[in-house]
C-alpha cells in the first residue's frame, strides 16, 4: 500500500486559530446578542487602493480581446512588474537587487513554505519564538523535526526567545545555524531590527555559512527612518539573506494575492559532496516547474501600486491602521497595561495583566468585553503571557475595543 | 555552510522548450522575413468566455467597497465555487464528490507537483512515456529517483511506454506500484481511456493498495460520449484516485489562473509503521499551511464557467479549437503523415515522416515550412519519432499551416 508522508502526524493539529473559533462560537452561541469585536486575525479591512482597482478593470478587459489577451505569463513574474519592484522596493533605497533576482509569487505564506524545496534535509534550522507559525509547520512537514514537547517546540529545531527581558531582540545562538528565519517588522511581536542588529545577524551568517530567511511583509508600517526596510541595505546581505515580501498588508492585497522573493545570484550553498552551488538557479527551477505566474490581472494590480497614485493611496491605508495601532496603545496604556509593538507593526503585543497565562487572558477578555485577540502561546512557548492584538480593524471598532479595555481593567 | 538540495542536480537542465526557442531564435535571425507560425506550446489563443469578463469586473468592484471587500479567503477555496464544482463536473455526471472533497488552487501544474508533499519518500512510482514533464521532474526534485540515463529515463522510476504498437494505451505493469500518474486525456498523445481501460487501472490500484494521480486537465475536450470525463465515473475510484482539473484549458485561464484537485475521503495510504491514515487531512493540511487561496476575482471568474452562459461560450471555444484539430488531422493525413489525437484532444501527435527523429523533423519543418512544433522525444523517450502539434492557435493560422504541410511533404 502507498505511504504517506508520517512527518505531518508530528504536527500539533492547526490548533491556534482553530480552537479560537471554537471558543469564539461556543461564546456567541450562549451569548447571541453580544456584540463581539474581532482582534485576532491579521487581515485587512478596507478597500484596494483606487489606482489598483482601476488597472485590475483593465486587465479584465484586456483579457477579453483576442490582441490583448494574455495566456502563460512568464513564471518568475511580467518584466513591468519585476522591473517596478526592483526600482522602486530597492533602487530607490540604495539596494542592489535585480529585476531578475525578484521571483513574483501568489504569497508570502507560500514562499516562507516552498523556499524548503530547494534545501538539503540535514540543515540546522533556526527562528524566532514565537514566531509566524508557517516557518515551524513547514519544517515539521519536511522532516527536519522530531516530535513537539508539551509546550508546543519540535525537537532538532533551535528556538531563539524573544521576550520582554531582551527586547523582542534574540540573541544570536552561540552555536552556528545553517538555516534561520528573521521576520521583521516582528509579527507577532510588533518588535523591529536596528541596522546594527541587522549587521550582527549578516555578519554571523557570513561568518558561518548560514543563509537568512528574511520575512519583510510588514516593512511597509516603519514608520521610524533609521529602521532598516530591507536586508539588502546591510552590506554582504546578497551573499547570505533571501527576502520575502507581500502586497497583502501594504495595499491590502490579502484576498487578491501577490507576494514576491528575492533570490541574490550571490547566495550559495553547498552540495552534499561540499561543491559550492549557487540557489538562484535552484529557485528558478523551482519557480518555474511548480508554479506557472501570478494572474496577469492581479499582477497588473501590483503593478499600479507603484504609481504616484497608488503610492500615495498605500501610505493612506498605511497611516490608517497605524492610527488604529496608536489608539491601542496608548488605549491599553493608560489603563496601566504594558504593550509593545504597534510604532514600526500593525500588531500590539501585550503582556497580560495579573500574571494570567495567554488562553486565561483571552477568556477574561472575550466573556467579559466581548474582544477576540490572539493569545501569544499559540505563536510559541516564549509567547505565554503575552497576547496580540491586530490595529486591522474599522477606526469605530478600534475606538469601541478601547473602551471595553479601559472598562475592564476598571473594573 | 547550508546544504542545498541535490536532487535538482539531477534534472535534465529544462531542456524542451528552451533548446526549441534557441533553434526558433536563430532561425528567425538568419531570416528575419520569414512568418514563422507557432503549434508548439499548448497556450490558448482566445479572449476569456464574456461571462468571466463580467464576473471578474464585478468582483473588481466589490474589492473597491468596504463592504463587500474580501480578504483572506478559505485556502481550500470560496463555497460558492466549489459547489458549482462539486455540482456541475461532478454530480451532473453521476459521480460522489462532496464539495469538501474540492481544493481550489492556481494551477494545475502546482497541484501535481505539490501533491508529493503528503507522500511517503519510499513510494515507487510509475507514469506515461511520453509524459507532462512536471510529473517526472517534481518526483525528481523530491529525490525519488536516481539520475538519468542518455534517453533521458531516471533510474527508478517506472515507464509506461505508450506508442502506436500499443494504441498509446499502455498496459497495466506486472509488478504493483504505490503512485501511477495517469493523464487522460493525454498530454501529449491525445489518447483518451476507455472506460473498460480506467476500470483496469482502478480494480489494480485497490487490488495493491496504489493511488492513481488522474490528470484530467483536458476533458472539456473529449467528444465521445462513451469515454469518461472524470475517473469516479468508475466504480471504486474514490478510494484510490486523486484527480487534477483545470480551467486552464476550457475556459482559456493559462493567463489567469484557476484549478482545482479533488481528494476523497475514502483514499487511505499507510504511514511508516502500518496503521490506515486517509490522505484528505493530510492534503488539507499542506494546503492551509503552504497556500493562501486563489484571488477572490478569479475564483468568481471561474464560477462564472457555470453560468449557462458561461457553459455555452466554453462549449464555442472547444469547439472552435477541436476545429483547428480537425483542420489539421484531416489536412496532414490528406498527405500521407500518420496523425493520432485530435479527436478528443487539442493535441495532434504524428509518427514523423520517412523515420525522422523528432529533432530532425522539428528541423525541416522550421527551415521549410517556418513552422514550430514540440519534439516527442521532448516528452520522454518513447516520444522518440513523434512530433506533437497544438490546436490552440487562430483559424487563420491552422489553415496556413495546412497549406504549408502540403506543400512541404509534396516536395
Amino acid at each position: 500500500m502507498f505511504q504517506v508522508n508520517d512527518n505531518f502526524l508530528k504536527l500539533k493539529a492547526g490548533y491556534l486559530f482553530p480552537e479560537i473559533a471554537r471558543r469564539v462560537t461556543a461564546f456567541t452561541q450562549a451569548h447571541p446578542e453580544a456584540n463581539v469585536i474581532r482582534l485576532g486575525i491579521g487581515d485587512v479591512t478596507e478597500p484596494l487602493p483606487a489606482a489598483v482597482i482601476e488597472a485590475m478593470h483593465k486587465a479584465v478587459d484586456e483579457m477579453a480581446g483576442r490582441s490583448t489577451f494574455r495566456g502563460y505569463g512568464p513564471e518568475q513574474g511580467y518584466d513591468f512588474l519585476r522591473n517596478a519592484i526592483a526600482q522602486y522596493d530597492f533602487q530607490a533605497r540604495g539596494c542592489y537587487v535585480a529585476a531578475d533576482e525578484i521571483f513574483v509569487s501568489d504569497g508570502s505564506k507560500c514562499d516562507t513554505g516552498n523556499i524548503l524545496d530547494i534545501f538539503g534535509a540535514k540543515n540546522s534550522v533556526a527562528m524566532q519564538d514565537p514566531v509566524y507559525p508557517v516557518y515551524v509547520d513547514t519544517n515539521v512537514m519536511a522532516g527536519h523535526t522530531g516530535p513537539a514537547d508539551e509546550s508546543g517546540r519540535y525537537q532538532g529545531l533551535t528556538y531563539l526567545p524573544c521576550t520582554a527581558e531582551n527586547g523582542f531582540t534574540p540573541a544570536i545562538p552561540e552555536r552556528p545555524v545553517d538555516l534561520i528565519y528573521l521576520c521583521y517588522p516582528n509579527n507577532p511581536t510588533g518588535a523591529v531590527a536596528s541596522r546594527e542588529t541587522l549587521t550582527g545577524w549578516v555578519n554571523y551568517a557570513r561568518a558561518n555559512g548560514s543563509l537568512i530567511l528574511f520575512d519583510a511583509a510588514y516593512e511597509a508600517f516603519i514608520t521610524d527612518p533609521a529602521i532598516p526596510h530591507s536586508i539588502y541595505e546591510i552590506p554582504g546581505a546578497r551573499e547570505c539573506a533571501i527576502e520575502f515580501r507581500s502586497f497583502s498588508k501594504n495595499a491590502g492585497f490579502t484576498g487578491t494575492r501577490c507576494a514576491f522573493t528575492v533570490v541574490p545570484k550571490d547566495v550559495v550553498g553547498r552540495t552534499s559532496s561540499g561543491d559550492r552551488q549557487a540557489i538562484h538557479p535552484l529557485w528558478n527551477r523551482r519557480h518555474c516547474t511548480k508554479f506557472n505566474g501570478v494572474s496577469y490581472i492581479v499582477q497588473r494590480g501590483a503593478e499600479a501600486v507603484y504609481s504616484e497614485a497608488g503610492q500615495q493611496q498605500t501610505r493612506e491605508l498605511i497611516q490608517f491602521y497605524m492610527k488604529n495601532a496608536e489608539l491601542l496603545r496608548q488605549g491599553l496604556s493608560a489603563v496601566g497595561i504594558e504593550v509593545f509593538g504597534g510604532v514600526n507593526a500593525p500588531y500590539i503585543w501585550l503582556k497580560t495583566p495579573g500574571e494570567a497565562t495567554s488562553w486565561e487572558f483571552f477568556d477574561r477578555l472575550l466573556n467579559q468585553a466581548h474582544l477576540v485577540g490572539t493569545p501569544g502561546s499559540g505563536f510559541g512557548a516564549s509567547g505565554e503571557g503575552y497576547f496580540r492584538l491586530s490595529a486591522f480593524n474599522s477606526r469605530e471598532k478600534v475606538e469601541e475595543a478601547v473602551v471595553r479595555f479601559q472598562a475592564l481593567m476598571g473594573t
